[in-house]
């Protein structure tokens, strides 16, 4: 099988087509134009200020998105089409932003109609998980795979699924949400952030494990984290998984108990979709391949995978990390624009 | 958002374009010849006799198909081309059976080949659970759906999900498995057709369902069951279903249980997809809409689903029974010869 947007090719030129990408998050709004090969040529990234509202929200992610324009050496009239990423809810199919809890205040945006009158380009809009799963699969770590599950590991825990040229969105904006399958039926911990219970949000993200971790230390066990903690140190995945490599084994067990959870979580997607790839990203990787801690936590994801999938997916599936970090985001809604110029012909 | 394969209107003619689908079972084959807008024109059975080995076994599969194009009143020159469905294991785009339990010795058959010589004709191959939501996605209750994901409850609980044109057959042709998602990661009853712990099939199969029922009558509870256990009939779900419609509270629980399980399973594949609807096929449905215990069975279904999912998805999401019955397989099958027609434009 082939996939169009992997053939991508011919190195940048000034004769494009170059597409601009933009990232709205809760905290920063970040920027870049990229070549049709999925190069990034210019990064540019602005505070949300999110507080001041969606009129000055979208006038600051439009000048960010004209600074990456002229950062790249281009002019508008050389962009073929904008994409924009945001966080959920939204509307997909309508470009609207619903009411994204990460921007209080910001509900029923007609963003992708705004930023469209603004540059007066075609202008897209995806779910930023999605988007950050499109950009590793066009331009990151995917590009040579067919088919990807991605994972965002951080405060909670995002999915992005990619099929081929479909970016499983879901009929009401909501599919991919791989973070919130449920991992234990009966009881199991409560995610706090959406009052479910038993998913893999509650076991696996950054919250989920500070809150492990504090009603491990509160049993009285021997960690060197109470120490910190007794300092008045914030509890947080960096301490733990600084102290995990400080040779600490409550925080070790803590970490690969994390990696055994997304395991499990890992093999329901892959009983579901069957993916040629599975990817790790988000801010909460414990140093990915550049540390012992970061190859280990990988290898126990892979392990609890091997042992609980069939036999020719386990062995099949290449689970990794992702590569493109904080950049996953505008690289791939800039790629969903261009997959929606190429579909429609334009 | 459209769908070609939802678009099909005129009636049907001798012009055609027609589809012969075959459904390849354990037990029996299953053919007719489909019209263009997915009404079959005829239906033809025979025995597998998969015991006497893939070669006759082929054979009589060309001959159930060749049959059906009779009874159709036409001719192998009317049909367009050929849809195999088959149990896995399998490959799909290789067109190879590969080792499917329920065909023992049926090894390492390049199927989709030996069709298409006998039929001279294109000729696609499908997982059979695949093909059976393709039918009901392109034909029956999902007809108007843009998205679709389909249980079969039977001995196992298979599944299939369709997305746009998209059928999720995964990388290593084991896509759609969702029979196979975990619920309980700690512990969990053990499926014992697959070694596997904690996943749905070990909670909602029927299998399962008669597992769960000698256990809870082994605890000595007062039931209807017993009775009939002792006149050594064999318990089987039918059986549960007629104790739970003549007021047993045992047999009743135990389906309403599975039921509930069936929610939760529902509710991960709702989080992960986020369908536009999710249909129950297959033999284990307690008589679906016609009788009390069939619709009560839905509706706890319906009900866990409101309780877990995403208020915007559980309410949304149309969960409902299939149409089609066991004509599902080799109808879809008809439906991704079609599919491939269409995308190929021959």
């Amino acid at each position: 099988m082939s996939n169009t947007q992997h053939e991508s090719a011919t190195p940048p030129t000034k004769d494009g087509p170059f597409f601009l990408g933009i990232d709205l998050g809760g905290t920063n709004v970040k920027a870049g134009v990229i070549a049709d090969c999925g190069t990034p040529l210019s990064k540019c990234t602005t505070r949300t200020n999110a507080a001041e509202g969606p009129v000055a929200g979208v006038r600051r992610m439009c000048e960010v998105g004209r600074d990456a324009i002229s950062e790249a050496g281009l002019a508008l009239s050389d962009i073929t089409a904008v994409g924009v990423a945001t966080p959920g809810t939204m509307d997909i199919p309508r470009g609207m932003l619903l009411a994204p809890p990460n921007l209080p205040g910001w509900e029923n945006i007609p963003i992708r109609e705004q930023i469209a009158e603004h540059f007066e380009k075609p202008t897209t809009l995806q779910n930023d998980a999605n988007a950050a799963a499109y950009g590793e699969y066009w331009a990151g770590a995917a590009r040579e795979a067919n088919s990807l599950a991605f994972w965002t590991l951080g405060t909670g825990v995002g999915g992005g699924i990619i099929i081929g040229d479909t970016i499983v969105e879901g009929e009401n904006s909501h599919g991919s949400e791989c973070g919130h399958l449920i991992l234990e039926m009966e009881g199991g911990r409560l995610c706090e952030g959406t009052e479910q219970w038993g998913t893999l949000e509650a076991y696996a993200s950054a919250t989920a494990l500070v809150k492990r971790c504090r009603e491990a230390v509160g049993t009285g066990r021997d960690t060197s984290i109470r120490q910190r903690l007794e300092a008045g140190e914030e509890l947080t995945p960096i301490l733990i998984g600084a102290e995990a490599k400080s040779g600490d084994q409550l925080a070790d067990e803590l970490i690969m108990e994390t990696a055994r959870y997304l395991g499990v979580g890992t093999t329901t997607v892959i009983h579901i979709i069957n993916p040629a790839m599975v990817l790790i990203g988000g801010a909460m990787t414990f140093g990915r391949h550049d540390t012992e801690l970061g190859r280990r936590f990988l290898e126990r994801v892979r392990e609890e995978v091997r042992r609980r999938a069939f036999k020719v997916p386990a062995e099949a599936t290449i689970i990794d990390y992702a590569t493109l970090g904080g950049d996953a985001g505008f690289i791939g809604a800039a790629g969903c624009a261009r997959l929606e110029i190429t579909r429609s012909g334009r």
